[in-house]
């Protein structure tokens, strides 16, 4: 993982933490620099403990998610920085695609992380996929010489929704966070304003883990996330 | 790949060669040991040119097909051996899956590849995927102790198809066959039942290695192999 | 049905004779209430028999449109309203989601029924889709406190479009309309511009209310519609 | 629910319990009758706590497992019997499937539950599928007079596997358990060979509750099952 | 259509008349040959007129069945014969198949129409279209030389079934039987023993004229025929 | 083939010759007119060889692209214009859909071909497919009498994209090119500005017509084009 850049973009602040914190500290933990994109705070629509204090404002509400989602980020090695399109609904123009694009041009990822495009559930989720696929396409041409600055192509995966089957998820490759788990846990338990959700993905993460088990016979695994590739990735062997 | 084992079941005695010969040879490079089980020797379907001599017999294409089988096989470093079931149909019996599973808890593989489980083209690939599968998960169990000897489970993928669409074949992964490329024409040479697909296969392992390009801004690779997962495989990291 | 309330929100103003009515009549028969909401009057595209009238204008369309529909609306016992946003293209831009998320908010349906989110025969039955997908979503949130005001979230159904395996509609719940039959003949006897259809729907009716008794096996269903679930049910048992 | 009958039909003799007991109870709370039928015990794959005694016998093993499941049935409100037909691999022949269609035209089952067509992590679960879809054809015949006794249609649908997106399965329905999570508590405490999966499984049951929450925004639901239709249903209104 | 064969191979004996009468009256009103194989009379499952009669026995069911489908053949100009091989279920063993490969290879048909593989009403529709998948595989071989006597390989669709979008049907082409309906009226008339089928495939075929129509805004198709390709077909020109 | 319009339209300006340019050959040579149209071209992302000069220029590139463009389209005997909309990203509001249904409404294709849906490895061609479905329903109108100009209903399909599987592209008709390759070939060799595509594209004409010759068995069929129907076409027989 040495030298390897992994991006994370999400609809709102919080996203990478329940998805795919572990995978972002395993990534740092090995050497690799991580950094996270998010396209809103999710200051309307994933903001429901900080709502119910009387006289809340969404400045307010963006300046706590913002702290909120720094430690998170923090507590797996990687940087946070928000683009802060809003949410309920998103909306990314061509510019934000742009913007999306030149920091990808900078960075220069090696694997990118998003959304899946479906989400029965979630109106900004899909967004987010159709504006990173864009901005990843944008960012490495068709891999020959083009009339713009480029970087190479990276690796594409999604993370796992709240209803993966709803949002046509199907993991392809998991990743061992047993190592990790604390740091996750440390990650998850600086989103104060979504707290309902870190038994959840607690959970989700030891069924994961049981799912990798499953898959391998390695008893020793005890958490994992599940994530899924977009496009297939090259190996020496198998 | 070091003490890897990879094991190659393909419905005909030739199939792993245009399918698979440059992963295999990747593997058995890397210090991996590779063992291909053929179902049946393809002496009816698969064997025209041998059938064109006046007063060929079955026996005697059989003999053929195992010699150029076995000398594949070796020039990748790996292992031949005919279950002799008969093709045109293929047909795949309990008794003949326990023999499969038996091999499989004997050798262990870490990884499995055998044929898609849809073939428009062909009668037989789609019987052997049947047979592949259930006796691979007849080795691993439920991956709990059980009423019976297992191994642990392997990774599971299919290898291409001739007409990839048309089977529900859609990549996952490339093996960058570039530095043993020879191999596997050797290999290929070798069939010299189906001299005609030579060329082919090679134009087709720089095709997937033109997409395997694509996909990483590598240029240095020059030919691939295509493969699709069957079940998610687990890493230490992206 | 008592108390309940059905949304059903089409693309032009007659959408909703064809493939809900039925199922309108039964919620209202219920005790239920029922509001339908056509984007635009399908005034340019689906009015056929209207524009083979000399001097014919879009004003006078429109007119007529309205008062078939609010006529076919009342013979189900349903209110009728069009946002008039114009067809062929439908553009349904922000402003017209947010209004439609208002009009949820307000009228906090039970059910919702729009068009499939493909239809390779016209272009503005997806366009319905994605906007009441997407107000819908606005208008539940996360189902947690949101920065903004909510509705519980609906049951959410897509009705039949005209060429169903075309528009990868899969029929999930037949609704028996046979003794609302009539009323759903006199709501198509009201589109006059489109009295071609009435015998091909009713014939429909048939044929769904044929594959309804196959499911159940009870011979007195005549008549039924095909429905979609695009999100799970909750129920008290099987 | 009160005068229907309910079957639920599973490869080994505890997948009722992990998958479906919830729903049983509910059914049976209603005053409806339920019974379970195992294919087998699944005294090979799946009685891991069993084989780790020492001198274990395949015929005590099932005895254990049919205690087990009897005391589980029980505790759920239903029956349970056993075909006996062996496990890893599980084969259903003709005669078996003649069996099963007698039973069901016997019982004339309401509504018929079983495995998905589908499970890469299991060889007996989709042999189940194919013969319980294969036995309810049989029972109730084209819907029109036949040369064989015959029994009315039944609702079909498929309880959730142990990995749902690998198995091809989406929930299509929740049924909401939470008055009836003690009885299924239980039922999962009676099955001593798989203790294991308790907690799982209990856990599995509180993220089925918030999906339902999720789509209903009812907030007293805490656990629920998830089905899948395999054939739409008929309603009354939507 | 001049010297073109066309096979036509249903599960019952009047599964042709239904779904393609039409396009076999095409085929040979245009000088075409068509030979209709029914794997069985449809005896048990698909008599239900006949079984109303007190006293009825199978031989006397197979009978008639055997004459409304030679004179619904003779109706649309083709030759009718019968495997005899039972139904509900229907089963078809290796040796079957060889006999309906052998006739493929003395016909050496252009095309075969057959049942889809799936349908969630009928257990031997699937059952046909399996083995005549595969009989018609074992016809052709691999298109090189082979062991066994070959004949070229046909072009292979399905026709529809009674519950399209149930059975994964998704027509790809439209037969325009405008000008043959009346010998598909006479064919359907045959079916005495499933006359309650008549009015539904009447209106079937015209709701099919009036997709063609839109297909191709020609006014005077009235009725049409659906079918979906299983392989692509080669033109000389789009 | 005569008096038959076929209409290409691709998101830049050689995207019709390496996908379809046989095709195009084979529809003028049976005396048919055929129209390319470029959305863009393909200056930014597609013109590799052309930027590697120094002091290259947008627009002396587009004349460049222009040049062999309208080259290559003379050499399958059609003719060739385009919007310059501009690529990576190509975006295509409301009047360049309005201008592209204009043009079919003068033109009234009898086939329209583009791009598929899907493209995970270029940002314009989705974007092309969008912009075409529209502008062609646009164009048709609900083949009723209309409130604006119409044209008839044209076939639709999309030709081959670089990596099939990951498209979605499934062939559902190959077009034998085996006597216009010379033509196809003159058509790709003025594509200077791409030369690495020939031989790639040279080769899988060979594949493809090894496909359709394994669908048809004749041995003539030297080289192909594969395309996929996205709605049914209309026949006088099988």
């Amino acid at each position: 993982m040495k030298d390897r850049r992994l991006l994370v973009v999400g609809a709102h602040s919080a996203d990478f933490v329940w998805r795919a914190a572990g995978a972002i500290a395993k990534h740092t933990a090995a050497g690799g620099e991580a950094r996270v994109v998010a396209l809103s705070y999710g200051e309307r629509g994933e903001s429901g403990e900080l709502w119910k204090q009387p006289g809340q404002t969404v400045e307010n509400v963006k300046r706590h998610r913002h702290e909120e989602a720094t430690e998170a980020a923090e507590a797996v090695g990687a940087t946070f920085e928000c683009f802060d399109l809003g949410d309920y609904p998103l909306e990314v123009d061509s510019a934000a695609i742009e913007r999306l694009a030149e920091l990808m041009r900078d960075f220069a990822p090696h694997v990118v992380l998003t959304h899946p495009d479906t989400d029965p559930f979630n109106p900004d989720h899909p967004v987010a996929n159709v504006a990173v696929s864009k901005a990843r396409l944008l960012t490495a041409g068709a891999v020959v010489e083009a009339g713009f600055r480029t970087a190479p192509p990276s690796e594409f995966l999604v993370f796992e929704p709240h209803q993966p089957e709803l949002c046509g998820f199907t993991p392809s490759v998991f990743v061992d966070i047993t190592d990790v788990f604390e740091q996750k846990r440390k990650a998850m338990a600086a989103m104060r304003a979504q707290s309902y959700l870190q038994q959840y993905y607690t959970e989700r993460a030891e069924h994961r883990g049981n799912h990798a088990r499953k898959v391998t016979g390695r008893k020793q695994i005890r958490q994992a996330e599940a994530f899924q590739r977009l496009v297939p990735n090259v190996v020496e062997a198998l």
